[in-house]
């Protein structure tokens, strides 16, 4: 009879002044639930950190501007632990609201939809953005738009023309791109706020963004990656987009999935990883892990857990 | 004291020879938990169907052709059962592919990802599409894309372009929309197989596809709707889409949404519908129900429901 | 190479005055998504029904009353459906309010609960009890109660000596068991309603209902069943509790789940039937199925269909 | 036009060496996501921990052993932050088997089901025990239980009856309970494979444990406690129990729940807490958070964060 191979599932034990590097380190011994993920997570990213020759994708879905989360993407933009950005328009909507000096908002009284509505507050679950932002986004694209290179172009060199326009005051995801020369897609573009500004502009002018163009950056730097790794925060279009560039890769060797989405009804922001290796999308010894979490509670977890780890 | 408006929960009885349409009347006398909101969702549709200044969107997500739901896509446009269809990707690829005469799969046998991967299996939970499917789609870009007009477009006006071309021996949702002159958006259509096929063909050819092209019509279509009644089928583009469309209009008379996302990590795909009314997306007297139900699973029953009510 | 067999998926067609057990029929072919698993819940069913060897044990959880499900129970017991029914004590509480002449009530206002606590509604999701409910069973137990034999008992013998002092008037799924002479179990009576009026009548009584008393015949049921059918329609005791039993059988034969929790948490309540064939609750070639799907959706539709494929 | 009070949402800055605590600190100020309710969590156990005057109510479901919790509960009960534990049968078999020596296992290696039952490895989603834990149970049992006081006695009391009868060389959950003499409540014991050693013993020995007998002494709880204070990881019986004796209470002023269970299918798992404003369990204007989370990702959070915050 084949030995199965088998460890002990060790208990955590918390102590004083305990650093989120040290809980997460415990958390990997516990085995391959809830606990036991997260700390792999931190693990796998760790390896793809420090393996130089990978080429690591990150694919940012959710709310996440709303829920907290722009500082530790820039930073992380800005540490070099992330040299592909796919997300979604929302996300750069949002992003560039705040760079425009707009905030997001919660509050702890009930208000009703309603309520909301009348007090221009578009309620995105429990959080709030104020609605004249779209004003702000107005006024930046109406000043930015014209003086936009009169060339076709594809969606990323679109918001690469447009984030040094982007006032310095307050940090942004998408300067932050723009500033380390990190490449960032955004195929759904037009399926948000920034979406609408546009449709705006372009009732009086021409822009000649491009659909398909951005798929030529993207599949060559898959193709040419002698290694890749993925960090899917969220699913849809960012997951999406990079797993169907890993097709023309070699298949990622590192791979972190946080999403609460269920597999079973087959769409693929739920899809499991190990998926991807029926795809060729994911190597047969590929380090991976299903983290099955809200986000923005497992992101900041990870990015402080291997902060402590990188010398 | 002010008295709070009651009713009654009623018990379904389960009857011999009971339609679809028998039960899910009865659902609807069970109140607001699952049942009653299957039963809800019906009563809304058919109250949409039924109002003839009502433009009826239709936000089409998830992997509806490998879970067996074309036909049903395909009869509701041909019944007149939807205005506008939003869809992404990947349930495009799919219909191509089996209009282009392949077909998804599915096994009582447990098969490793690894074994797929050596037989071209691509898994999607647990549905496999032959890889070959790609060959097959590569045959049918070659062949057309010379020939679609050399002018600029959007991705809309592209599908159109495309469909006509699609052999009519199986059925397929993308003709039947062009059959029936429904508008279909795609604004992620980039994130997709058919994306491959056209980053194929611009590596030698020019193919100037517009990314925003599309919001014109769209967003006309929503601004001049004396009524909008929504149906989201999944959640991801295809709903954030119509949604931000909405923002346009006078927002939403009726609405439907089937998803298995959450709401509380706040990304679109699983928000609750009353958000819409913060934003104007939605009035705040609509009828609406959110129903937390595989779409597979709901999807033919409202549809089989409705069509004993239509007439 | 081995060949793995495969079946194409099938596009479900709806038609006028479907039948549920016709749509179901059709979801079969569409392969083990959603769809196809509720398809798939119905024929194992049928199997499990029509296999007169088969013990068939029935998990009952979650909130089946206010959800409008307790004639479906009913009429399953009736017509032989049932052999062992295990559940929780809220079930019964609210099967046995109703049968005192209480109703479960929803509303399409929205009510905050402490407008709700004001007007002693007590909120279930969307559902409302009457508080008074509970003056109902006080005067029930403290009426029957002294009359109980003065011996000692498990909580099945417990519960068959309450059943028949149930007044006819209203249908009771208890009363219902009683009168087809079908075990009854309840291990967690204690933490219910009901739970709480036997507390306030052994302030000043004894009763010497025992803890562990019932495991004697249940686990005899489950050492001497041919073979094991099960159904869990939610999670819970009752799911646990049979499947504990299981571990003296033979291992089930049929097995149907339904529920919404998820695996990945490691409790019983979302665990997949086939973790059951480690322990040997489940054997290895079983026909089983994990339905994802709220329980008021899928148990109407599956006692619909079954009810057409008996005779 | 009332003023809504709001608040900004403020970004996470990670930090090196950062601790569990200060990230907890941040977390809060991100809002009411993801994030937010984890850092509210901390909070609001903290404020239950500082208030002399509370008696806090612990309901501990879920795998906790099989998932590396143990050690975390034991302090937490060894600190006074427990003065109440309910828990399932499952959690008091998994201790107790590691209490007798035996430890729960995973493996990074894919093994079927039917390979595990013939290796004896009972398997609760990717943790396994090994089924000769129940040797132990018995020999455990057949040795201790003859000696157990000849009386009427409840679960907890045959629980206390139990705990000093444990070998000390490993940590144990029940026999730490019983130093600090923390009462523990386990209402469906008789569901779990302590219940069926006892089944294995009273098949020749009597046992008069009795099912209602704790109630009096759980209500006697919460109806003199000053304040309540309630923690719930994971739902099931252990929550719905404490709830119920919340009716009795004045209706707790702190109030946390871990859970994924959803609270649409109206089960007693998923219900959030606000719910128990209309029932009178919780106080309208009490402290609570509902954290959407795996509870062996967010426990060893909490319990690090507050541990810093404590004296």
């Amino acid at each position: 009879m084949k030995r199965i191979s088998l460890q002990p599932v060790h208990h955590i034990l918390a102590t004083k002044e305990m650093t989120v590097n040290q809980l997460l380190s415990q958390m990997t011994k516990t085995g391959v639930m809830g606990a036991g993920r997260l700390g792999r997570a931190a693990d796998i990213y760790e390896m793809m950190l420090k393996d130089k020759e990978c080429t690591k994708f990150f694919g940012l879905a959710g709310a996440m501007v709303p829920g907290g989360m722009k500082q530790i993407i820039i930073d992380m933009i800005n540490d070099g632990w992330i040299d592909v950005l796919v997300t979604t328009g929302a996300n750069l909507t949002h992003d560039l609201g705040e760079a425009l000096g707009y905030r997001h908002y919660h509050s702890q009284e009930k208000i009703s939809d309603a309520e909301l509505h009348k007090q221009r507050l578009d309620r995105m679950f429990d959080s709030y953005m104020p609605d004249e932002i779209y004003e702000g986004l107005e006024d930046f694209f109406t000043k930015i738009l014209p003086k936009l290179p009169k060339e076709r172009m594809g969606i990323s060199r679109f918001l690469r023309e447009i984030a040094p326009q982007i006032p310095t005051k307050h940090p942004s995801i998408l300067r932050a791109c723009y500033e380390k020369n990190i490449p960032i897609y955004c195929p759904a573009l037009a399926d948000s706020g920034i979406g609408l500004q546009i449709w705006n502009y372009i009732q009086r002018h021409n822009l000649d963004v491009l659909a398909f163009e951005d798929l030529k950056e993207m599949l060559d730097i898959a193709w040419t990656a002698k290694k890749a790794g993925i960090f899917y925060v969220g699913g849809g279009v960012p997951k999406n987009y990079i797993q169907q560039a890993l097709q023309l890769s070699k298949g990622a060797t590192y791979a972190i999935q946080i999403t609460m989405d269920r597999p079973e009804p087959g769409g693929s922001s739920g899809a499991e990883l190990q998926e991807g290796i029926s795809w060729g999308k994911l190597k047969e010894d590929a380090h991976f892990v299903n983290l099955i979490c809200d986000t923005t509670i497992a992101l900041p977890l990870i990015r402080a857990a291997v902060m402590d780890r990188m010398k």
